[in-house]
């Protein structure tokens, strides 16, 4: 049975920017979703060629998110959802005229500017009844959910270390100098918030950690560099961790490691077996059993589960990549979306990661810049 | 400026085939084409149950090929091109009713049958001047494309040596007595041809050679096996090669190499460097010049050429996999029928497989079979 | 013209003890010693037929250090210089009998049990004007001395994260308590010093780091863990470090890693490029500037030093290991003591550990002992 | 117990050559030789010098290798054995003159430069009742051992498929035309043979294939070519082989393969696993059994049998290389020649190629030439 297509929007994420193109695709990878609205630019020429080039009708083209929030809301056929892919600083507004609106949310990471905000959008989603994703996208790798799952089988045994890292190079220079759009607002605090890397890509790495390892970080001690001359927020961070479990761990983020493109990786040992996962080389999984061979775990391949399973479309040995990661978001908080829609639960707990998980990313920004500032002191990560 | 989508059919790949839903995710990757009909089984109830889940108006699922076929063309808004998944055997009735029919054609490898069919159908598509695809879809990879851009430039020198292999371990036993639908029909040469792993995958492997060195396989010399018991098509095929420059290589295959996936792999060795390319890693390509360290170009990442970035979505280190590579072929099969429709011409020459790829590769399998019965002689591929 | 081998002998290392047959063979490959006297245990029957095993002549078998060391003093034959293979509590009364013996010595890391003893040996070295070798052994790999050699001569730019780690897992379990003799005296403060871990191969990693980077680590910050029950000394540490040029980093040193076998790795990214080794790939060294494509440098390969060069035996492609990097220590060591022999002066700089850097290696254990017992504040390695 | 060292003397090997001195380290590793005695060069002034540098008394080093093997027969403490590493067409006679003279010899490969020369060799042998080894020395690494030990034991199951590669570049060019001493007599007929890159690097190939398998094979058929302007032999040969099994491969040799340092690797397909092995990484061996996941086991570590453990040195983890597998010859041959002497049995029986390894050596050439020659026909193996 066909099940109607989730009327979708977008704001943010016009011409020339890289992350609006792939949740485009990541919603159309499946067929659940149809982009029927968007305010893909605040320039008014700028949003209707984007709109054009992406096959939204101009009537449904806007320039401004509260307009669209509240035009959308009061049609018929308006969006039952909506995704957010501006810069940082404008999260929070964004999402809160959708909510207000009563319109599901998407929400690209990091949640919003500041904790308080966070908070406040936490507030409203439990008020308004909605749903609200925000897109921890690594999260849907097969092999990610396979980790998951095996840890959660107990085959790595008590888990005692945790080794994440997630470095790339593109901020070694000084490129928001030369008006790289990308790399501009991403060093201004204005509109990044307080964290840099951390923010960027280390909220990522911080949620992974705890998706994987079932754990919770319980306090971390930061020590923050900015490594390129001018630049005001971290380009580089050390972190150490401590989980809910006892266990310990360190986090590596990086933007100025020449010769790193989009290095995330993890390693988790246990007193049983660890295992590693890069996202570089995302369709293998290595799980080493203390005192016998390494095994190479494949997507699809032998010895998989059926978290990792659901996730995958194709077989062991063609690879899926970041697109597809990503995809399995979409399709998931489809199901979501649809299931609220019908008043019917879901088949089974969905993994899209939450606006609580937002908000933890937040609390992980604000906290590891608290202790850089008080000296590299523990910070407690508890609400 | 928004471009009308392409109207799509679909032949074959109903429930439970995978290579259907792989076409119609690349398809619908680039926003491109719009899928409103097809003939997804010839079992009625299969056909309207898997027309419904893909969308399809029941008005337009058909059990039929050929009935779809003029309906289609009868129609105002029928559809403009259609995607033929069937088992190999129904290649060419499937292809010529459709052509007859004044429809562009995408046809999954090997073309057909026999090399006799693959000519018709080449004369029919000069006749009506048609579009037609073979869908090898491993040159559509962002690095495949780049090996050719770096060949074609010289920076290998003149080609020695080619190194070829495509090995997997699906049919390592004889799952087609279990009931296996898709060992079923590769296995049984009354609908795979007279090819068997040499026509399932060896036909890539033999395209992919010419398609990134540039040259052309003048002979063949071919020793085939079939390792299991009951089998009576190839499995296992060690073939040399003799390229038009005066090069040599080696082409194997095998769906019985316990423990590949899907090892397809290739090497060229020129007299001033070599490279190697695995399908199982596709963003990276290995290039070594002679006395110069090794170099691991990187999908998106630095030194890679307009033709690769052209193919390209997502930044380096952000993974692209098959079903990207996949999506290549339709996107710049959909500028070919944009032209094609409008009367204009492409801004550069397409690099998407032809029907005259489609006809050499039957050359390929025919040939391949002909030398291993005449005692493993070489065999001209001269037309 | 033949050079006289070197008079060796050796304290501690009988039978089965893993490192003395690792020191033998290291002294043995480039034929620049001859083992003639040996105090290879303290039982004497076991020291008598390990003495028979290795050849050395009865007469010249000792139980006593201290009576060796007086004997081979006296003898106009006696050893030009001992190797001490002990556990690490009775290397400094070693060390110190065969220096006040006028005796050169080789001594295994850590140095000594305390920062004191280590500032004892440190001045009767100076006083006795001996050569002191410690076998930091990794630093005498060939790939590692190509790094060093690139880092100085500017290759990576200013230096600005180095990340290092030394993973095991041999004590994930507590065998100390099963009568591993190799454990057992690793997990006792008694034998083994203020560190566990960090002292065992923390000090291999901490000395690699500088002796690549050319930097000095002014001060750490530790957080340190013993996971097995019943243990109390670190299995595990996580170490912040900050270098002399503004540089962060951070060591990971574990033994309680399951499925890590012996993963010593360092990676250092400057403002120009990258580079990253692993012990375990040794013949191999990435190196990745901005924005060009990862090269892979390989031992006897294209684009190598003459450091590198010089500390190789065979051509690229044909696998140096674990005991040709330790010979390498032990060629160039022979070299030092044919020098201080003759009075002549050695051609280049001797890059063989000296005993200033084990006491630094000795600072590093006490200072993160230190740091993690006072709540993981940083403390500075300032002498 | 010690045992008395054996008496070592060595043919070829002089200044600049790198075999010899590979050969020195490979029989010192173990401390079971002494080098005592040499005829390292023809030129007088070359052999004293040579002879000064590794140590040989001035009385013993020899011009002539006819006058070494009387002279040292003739003495009491004679060698015992003697190495021949000299260019190939000097095997013979020097091989002949020791043997006749009494004494074990162990000799670089091939053999010699005919298949007849190699059948008179054999039959001296046995009259004689020596020891004759034969340097196929990529057996002697512990994961050679482990593989050949697993597909005894039945891991594979019946093996169907062998893939076996050797590719280096050194030849790539016409170095031998520039005077290097290395190239110029493996490309000239006179000293190197029938074969070219088939007989320098293909024999160990040929053997290992064999040697791994358990399987032998019956019958072969060659293309060979000479890519180089100007060179006679062989740079580059493809060969389909057939196995006393029923089993199939393909051989690859290069010479001029731009980017390869000495690329030898095997891939072994059974109906029940496959494994795969490179000596460029050679302390792993993989092993996929169908439908499990693929497993890295490594060299000391888990899951290895008694024979690598036999052949392995130090701890996983801690790489071992080229030498040490080279020098697990030499202390194998130490005990066949123990045994001959004291007139007992090995404990086991010995992996050491022997010469009839070397005449199977020397057939796999003579034959990949006569099948090149009749146009790539099949040729079979059998004696």
């Amino acid at each position: 049975m066909t099940v109607a297509k989730i009327r979708l929007g977008m704001v943010g994420g016009g011409q020339g920017a890289f992350i609006g193109a792939v949740h485009r695709i990541a919603a159309r990878l499946d067929n659940r979703y149809e982009l029927v609205a968007a305010a893909l630019s605040a320039d008014a020429k700028r949003a209707t060629e984007s709109a054009a080039e992406v096959g939204i009708a101009s009537a449904r083209s806007y320039t401004d998110f509260r307009v669209m929030a509240k035009k959308e809301a009061s049609r018929k056929d308006g969006i039952e959802a909506v995704v957010i892919v501006t810069p940082n600083h404008l999260h929070f507004d964004a999402a809160r005229a959708f909510l207000e609106a009563g319109i599901h949310v998407i929400c690209d990471k990091p949640l919003t500017s500041t904790l308080e905000d966070a908070e406040i959008l936490v507030k409203l989603v439990a008020e308004r009844d909605l749903l609200f994703a925000v897109t921890y996208n690594y999260s849907g790798y097969p092999m990610v959910r396979e980790a998951r799952e095996m840890i959660s089988a107990g085959a790595l045994g008590a888990i005692r270390v945790i080794q994440i890292e997630y470095a790339q190079d593109w901020l070694a220079t000084n490129i928001e100098t030369t008006g790289q759009k990308q790399a501009t607002w991403r060093t201004d605090p204005a509109r990044a918030g307080a964290g840099g890397a951390i923010g960027d890509i280390g909220s990522h790495a911080f949620h992974l950690s705890e998706f994987i390892s079932g754990l919770e970080v319980t306090s971390l001690l930061a020590d923050l560099d900015a490594f390129v001359a001018g630049r005001t927020l971290d380009d580089n961070a050390h972190i150490l961790l401590h989980f809910n479990n006892g266990a310990s761990g360190m986090l590596w983020v990086s933007q100025v490691a020449s010769g790193k493109e989009n290095g995330l990786r993890i390693r988790i040992y246990g007193d049983k077996a660890g295992l590693e996962w890069a996202q570089e080389d995302p369709n293998y999984l290595q799980f080493t059993p203390l005192g016998a061979p390494r095994q190479i775990l494949s997507r699809g391949g032998a010895a998989t589960s059926a978290a990792a399973i659901a996730a995958t479309r194709i077989p062991a040995g063609h690879p899926e990549g970041f697109l597809e990661g990503f995809a399995n978001l979409y399709r998931e908080f489809a199901d979501e979306i649809v299931a609220h829609r019908d008043g019917t639960a879901l088949d089974c707990v969905s993994l899209v990661p939450t606006i609580e998980d937002g908000l933890k990313g937040m609390r992980f920004i604000e906290k590891a810049v608290a202790s850089n500032n008080a000296g590299n002191i523990w910070q407690s990560l508890d609400s």
